[in-house]
């Protein structure tokens, strides 16, 4: 063993200029969008592949926890340092490095961020579909190791699907290649689809290909009021009917709908008594948009809307669209923090969902506004807290237990988009028996043999809750 | 160690009925489509997951190699038993259990016929789209066990994006649950996908939940041919440009018209001249699918189409499919056997993949009519040989190896639909790395520790070539 100080060897690899031990970098780089962090020991910004391999081989000598990052901008504090160590960002990764337009194949560094992608794709007539609410600050890799959704995600998949190939770097300091530039692959086990989504666990990614498509050159946007969600529930049932596959079904609750009117600036208020909103957008070539838009707004008529709007251009586009994008911000006029959760349910059992909300904002006395991806059944729970409460973070914390088995008891999933982090590790037992978390960790146990990769994620009996 | 004989101990679990000794079984079992079989030392049909249990951990405890079997279609011998020991046929586990229309999912036990499956859903207004050649011979669990592909590929994917969740039992008896109903979840590994084109090597399947989506109700079907295969690549580049996502664009070559002409009865004759013939089919609401199929006819017109055709009724539809129908029996009139090949390159590519196997004709004097799906690059080479002719064969297996080289230089996979079983094992190096290989031994050994679920298939040095 070397005696030579940990960060000098780190500096020996990239250099000293691309390592980081000063305390306010340490927090920052341990910290996402949970906000509940750790410090790391130190951070290190590797230059390319084979400075990755060093790190990783210097870690796994070491038996120091080894934690990826890309943009920081996870909810379940999958990047954060919760044993210390070493921090690896992946921000120098971060070039486009090929759009390869006749094979319809984008090749990218972890680091790009993913709405650059989008925008240089876009630019020659192709179309990289998943869209996490991140997507101006969250990158690639990012999406890739949690499987990020989005509201297209409805008619065009997760991030998975868009993932043909992997570079990575295993704990152990071995490159490997998986998949590749074609879209049928069988040679193996699909390890490719093993990492995405994988939370940083496995291995570090260096280098993705990613499948596109050409780009659905129109859309057509709608707006829909229901007086129950069950209703809007029917409309979604009722167009899936009529077969029309949109690209976003998304859907807001009335006590969001309520903050999003409280926040100033908005515009885009619905019909007093609405308990939900349906914002649907089609999309593809001119000649099937209008007419897909038309047994849209026949199903949401059929169903009961109270109101039905529909953008007769881009500005009206914006507008109706403006009331999902404000969400986020509108949430802090309710309360500072937010518990948010990504549950899913079979698409049917979202108005049991939703009744499932209202017991708990009755029984918990909480606020807890909701919205998401009325098609896939992937809703936004967001429990609103004031952190100097205690007994109301107490109760919080209590009715996420409660939503989380009844997610469950509904055929759910606990988490549709986030990934388990640390933030849900306690409950991976709901969704997973014994059994399978057993096989989980010797998969883990397959690629990262002393367990120094992102220790302390996923598996319950192995997490360290950060303590500052 | 109980001294109980083997094949009583099985009686045990599933009743003396279910268990087969005799040779014709034991044989019958224990050969798939590749037609170079390996008897079986017993064969064993379960009624349900426990009774599969039950046989696993009795192999395990012996030590005792175990062989899941579906409709026994496989090209590439992925459910011989090569070292004997027990085949256990799925038969018996064919029901579906669950067509979920509000949810658009369906859960089927693993020997559910796929075009059984098929028409059930579109009974329904639903669609399951992959569509293997062998659709109604081939059952779920195998198309899952493989990934199974298809013509419709193109636009809907593999087998692999429609697998939501999965009931498996590991070879050491334990029934894992993986996935479940709903499209997105992001709760621990994807185990799911990781067991979909495992070849039964890391746990027998029990039990599929099946994403469906809405059937589309129209197509329309076009013929093109051309005097080159670069011309219909370039066709089938221009029709993406022009934003067309076809259901199928299946190419095929001079040769293998040249054998469908030959075979009695069919019409479809191409004119005099074609190296390449594309059958591209769209499909969608009726709205869509007429400009869709204009934008197509015009992409093969620009691209230097020497004829098209565009059915006009459902009758001329099916004949233009006729000519693809009638590939497989028309190679009979070129050689009695043929070594039936499944290579993926980039699209784009395509053109450089058929020159390599005018190559290998001219070079080794061999029949080797192609043809495959276009969009995805991936092509079926068909190398004929009769069995008797010693020095044929042994130039056949020459130009397979310079095939799959040449494929893997042009960016490619040597399996694309197939797998790998013990027919490519050999090959496996070709596409991956020493350190993937021993990455992908170790998943194994997280699901097998002894070793005993389908043994010598996908690893080249563990394959024991069959010898019956």
């Amino acid at each position: 063993m070397e005696h030579r100080p940990f960060p000098l060897r780190l500096a020996d690899i990239v250099g000293p200029e691309f390592v980081k031990t000063d305390h306010e970098s340490r927090l920052r780089y341990g910290t996402d969008a949970l906000n509940r962090g750790h410090a790391a020991d130190v951070v290190v910004l590797p230059a390319d592949t084979a400075q990755v391999a060093a790190i990783a081989r210097l870690c796994d000598d070491t038996r120091t926890p080894l934690v990826a990052r890309g943009g920081g901008t996870g909810y379940t504090g999958g990047s954060v340092p919760t044993r210390g160590g070493v921090v690896i960002s992946l921000e120098r990764l971060n070039r486009i490095l090929d759009i390869d337009e006749a094979n319809l194949i984008a090749i990218v560094q972890p680091n790009v961020i993913t709405g650059d992608l989008q925008d240089a794709v876009e630019r020659v007539g192709l179309f990289y579909p998943p869209d996490p609410a991140s997507l101006r600050q969250s990158v690639v890799g990012g999406n890739v190791a949690e499987c990020a959704g989005g509201p297209r995600a409805f008619k065009y998949g997760v991030t998975k699907r868009y993932v043909l190939g992997l570079e990575a770097v295993l704990p152990t300091g071995e490159i490997i290649r998986t998949g590749g530039k074609v879209v049928k692959n069988v040679v193996g086990y699909d390890l490719t689809q093993l990492l995405v989504g994988s939370e940083g666990t496995l291995a570090v990614l260096t280098e993705i290909t990613l499948r596109l498509i050409p780009k659905p050159p129109v859309q057509a946007t709608l707006r829909a009021t229901f007086p129950t969600v069950t209703h809007a529930v029917d409309a979604v049932i009722r167009l899936l009917r009529a077969r029309v596959v949109p690209a976003t079904i998304e859907v807001v609750d009335g006590e969001r709908l309520d903050a999003v009117a409280g926040h100033p600036g908005v515009r885009s208020l619905a019909p007093p008594g609405t308990a939900a909103l349906l914002l649907i957008e089609v999309d593809g070539l001119s000649e099937q948009v209008g007419p897909e838009a038309d047994r849209v707004a026949t199903a949401c008529r059929e169903a009961g809307a109270t109101e039905l709007l529909r953008a007769r251009d881009e500005a009206e586009r914006q507008e109706l669209w403006r009331v999902r994008r404000e969400l986020s911000l509108s949430l802090k006029t309710i309360a500072p923090q937010k518990f948010n959760h990504d549950v899913v349910v079979p698409k049917a059992r979202v108005p049991e969902l939703f009744r499932l909300i209202a017991d708990l904002r009755e029984r918990f006395g909480l606020r807890i506004p909701s919205f998401g991806h009325a098609g896939d059944g992937n809703i936004h729970v967001n429990i609103m807290v004031s952190p100097d409460d205690t007994d109301e973070v107490r109760r919080a914390h209590e009715a996420e237990a409660v939503l989380f088995e009844g997610v469950v008891a509904l055929e759910g999933a606990i988490s549709g988009e986030h990934g388990i982090g640390f933030a849900k590790a306690a409950y991976l037992g709901l969704n997973l028996t014994p059994d399978v978390i057993a096989l989980m960790k010797r998969v883990k146990a397959a690629f990262d043999p002393h367990g120094i990769l992102n220790p302390g994620k996923m598996f319950p009996d192995e997490v360290t809750l950060p303590h500052s």
